[in-house]
């Protein structure tokens, strides 16, 4: 073993919350415990790295946070971070607190940051967190499923309402450059069609879907539509409306409620595993990588790989989203 | 007893949804039965009336339906009913079916057409079902329970993230007149500020709450605000936004949500009660009423007294939630 | 006003738990400091009454606790509270303490003790606290919605279940001496039959309500039986089992998952309500009273009338639960 | 392709129900449809394949069930069916209906019935359906998820009472032979002990963890025990409860709600596509095959492997219970 360097390590979560972080901090602070290490919590993401808001966390301080959603330790943007002067600020400020080693929360910006550490000698594991699911280099980040979840609540809820009034029901959920939530969510609930970022979809085939399902005598039509789509839902229903398709239109925009919310079994276990992966690999020597569930296994993903690679979506998902959803 | 010109009966939803309205119909329809009278549902509110939509229920077909959200016997808005001519179709229609009397589950439009069929002889009972609690003569309509508790469950999942990001949600509710699912959700998830159609609240007050939330701590900031108040969730949030009080500004428009969802314990028994009662006073011939629930009991409200007098907001409450945000 | 004497408040729990017990806490503090009272929170009970575990509350010491089941003040039973010592050495940490009041929230135990606090001049108001609803002189009791709501939630899983297998299952609710929770649940899920400690129900009638469903072709049959009926739900399956009547029997104990979980909206407004009116009630002299509710209304009830006068199962109820179970 | 000896496939759910069966239904029929077939739902599992209770099931016949818990197919055990005579007659039967081909959803059970029907001859796919997770040749089994969210929800209310009371709460789950769910459960509500039945446990080692819990002054204790497992919940209260360790013992069986309420996303999600493989399994000529979770693939594997090896409980999963267990 390598880890003669590392005594303390310290915890953040930066950027977008999901739910999830606490499961995968506590993960982190009981494995390094449990390793003889010392564990410091840095709040308020970058931000509160530049400056100093830092705690020492024990065991009990992260007693009964695995149920609650969000980041206890909070999360923040920081511009100052981005510059090379807010970095040697970050480094000087870690060095100050003994602080060997980071493990960073995060979506796509954090671990770039991370990676801008890592390149200045500051060993750093990354996990993954981000509801969007739009990191590479893992099958699943942490928030997804808890995200998931919270959409097919929510969609089960329109489409009681959409059954008593035959409606469309026009359904925004988050993915500005994603569309993974918006297919898994459409496969889940039986959603007539799927409209995502990275697949165009000309508004003829919306109109289509919408009135074979009329014509069908479904009694309710659900389009769900990721946030970045290039058909956007607002103006989606307008067109839709001015057709005279049989149904009536209506448009929710979930937002941030899919952010928040207890996680779920699986994401308290994704994160569980990816908070105790992230010690082993800091004291194994393994840095500047992220944590990826690659199929059974948690894997060490360099970060360089992840920040330059875009996570592409299954054409196969988009398949079975049609397939099925007659 | 006064039953013997009642021998079937017609029960129908109208007007926007609300969850209960099933379990309400269940208990009409097995209270009926129970009381040896046939039962008819009437499909698609009033246009179904309009066109003879009815079919025969017997007790199988009400199975299972208790923990449904919306209503299997739809609702739709029909402006030929509005009119003479209409009314007297939907009284032929009745009369063709041999469909004495009529139970009616909806809102104030709903129960205005309802009154315009018992001026005409039909013996009609309403029941108030409607999430907005917008109606004279009863302490709670079928579904305000259900979407509170939505309300509430939409509001801990945003401070789950406010409280992560240090921000300020405005989250808006339904409630076009009425502002009463606001102000109670405003005092149960302890938010800062409360915004209602029925009293004016000048943007200062508002900006004073957020700053003082601030001030003192808070890790977030929560303002519910009723649809049809004043002051828009999303201007609010703009100007807000403007002040710079620290906190970020976010909003999110709960919408169609708050009406579906499986109806709660509390909307499944009064709507219950509801039902057995409306059975119990078309058979006693009180007619032209509304299901009121009084205190402990259910009594009949005159159809015409529920349409015509605005419900009030209780001034109590509103200072309740101002008392007890600190 | 009256209030020149009380200047300190102490506030607690006692007996079993119910969801809504922090909620109502909160309540109290706050109110107390609208009223420029100091509030003093007294943990495990009467014994930590005993023990003098006294902490003063602020308003942020009760941000955070509305959605959190249990109470964080604690709960006990104390055997020494019942002596007079233990009531005088309880008076004598009061009054050192400088405690002027006392607002308690329990069950019929913990106002009997309340009672006898007031008999010594203690100024006590009590709340009713108990998911099973068996408190004389309020018309519902804080946590018996949200136990209410658990237990549907739960029958409705069974009932998943059940209808794939063909099963009868009989649901064990919490209930010793009252079947309100049983009863309720009965209405509200549809089940075949109800057994409460209210009313004898010999085991025939149990008999034939599972032999019918069973020949009128349901999929599944649900009988609740209170936890403190005397026919018990385990024996009752065994006799039901060597009867052969088709459906195999099997035995749920929902246990004390139905004293936990968020408060419901109700709750949560209820216990607000007893919160702040217990405040007002000491404030203008009114002392050995529960707020009970009456209908719409909060009023005080003499704590002598409510420990010693038994609450009633409403007859109406139990007939309506099987009139709708056809 | 192969498909020109497939014209009609049966689909049928056997054993016990877990949900996610619906969502696996729905995606057999649809998949089969999109590629031309015939599909039959096989009623009542191998009892109804005895009795051919068979129905021909349309796109619309699966809508509306993603969401519904258990088989709406319903399931049941039978004897007959395990003697070659039962096997003849099934085969008879399915013959007489045109059916060609046979996607069972199921146990191990009910996966060794399909492997003697593929021994005679009938093209048949398993599913692997089982709250438990307990079936070689898959990570995961429909079921499973939505299994460990009731059990994580019921937890955290029984977390609830238990912190109130100083209470040490034995929780027994569902798992007669395997422990995945207890691990799993005891790792992300972060239990302070887990008791299975593929390891051993000395009692001491239980007790140990309980007087270390209350001396490190935890509120609660939770012990999650398989239902399997050599030291029974009841037994082990007792025992525990006569060394007087500081917290109140008490005991809740799970039992059957962990079978039933609506499939979570995940469930949904891994349902359809094992369904829809199995209809490519089929069509391709892959048969006495089962549909196994391999990491992120969706495989064939052997039915003859599936029933003869057991599946094995990760240790490196149990000692990471007992390492954040702190």
């Amino acid at each position: 073993m390598f880890r003669s360097n590392i005594h303390t390590i310290g915890v953040m979560t930066s950027g977008g919350d999901s739910p999830g972080m606490n499961p995968g901090i506590r993960a982190v602070v009981r494995a390094g415990l449990a390793n003889g290490l010392r564990v410091i919590g840095i709040e308020d993401g970058y931000e509160g790295l530049l400056n100093a808001r830092f705690k020492e966390l024990g065991a009990r301080d992260v007693g009964g946070i695995l149920q609650r959603g969000g980041t206890f330790l909070r999360t923040a943007r920081s511009m100052e971070f981005k510059t090379p002067e807010g970095q040697r600020k970050a480094i000087r400020n870690l060095n100050n607190a003994g602080i060997d080693a980071l493990v960073i929360l995060g979506g796509d910006g954090s671990l770039t940051g991370g990676m801008a550490l890592a390149a200045q000698g500051v060993p750093v594991v990354g996990i993954p967190a981000s509801i969007d699911n739009d990191i590479f280099g893992t099958d699943m980040c942490i928030g997804v499923d808890t995200a998931l979840n919270t959409i097919v609540d929510a969609i089960n809820k329109l489409r009681d309402t959409a059954s008593s009034h035959n409606r469309a029901f026009l359904v925004e959920t988050m993915g500005r450059h994603c569309g993974y939530l918006a297919v898994q969510a459409g496969i889940i609930t039986g959603a007539e069609m799927v409209v995502v970022p990275e697949f165009e979809t000309p508004f003829e085939e919306v109109a289509t879907a919408v009135d074979e399902a009329y014509k069908r005598g479904k009694l309710h039509c659900i389009i769900v539509v990721a946030e970045g789509a290039k058909l956007n839902a607002t103006e989606l229903a307008q067109k839709l409306e001015e057709m005279k398709l049989g149904f009536d239109t209506r448009v929710t925009v979930l937002g941030h409620v899919q952010r928040g919310g207890k996680p779920t079994a699986f994401d308290r276990f994704l994160a569980t595993r990816f908070g105790v992966k992230a010690v082993e690999f800091l004291l194994s020597g393994q840095t500047g990588v992220m944590t990826g569930l690659d199929g059974r296994e948690i894997v060490p993903v360099p970060l360089s790989q992840v920040v330059s690679r875009p996570r592409t979506l299954s054409e196969e998902y988009m398949k079975m989203a049609r397939m099925l959803a007659r």
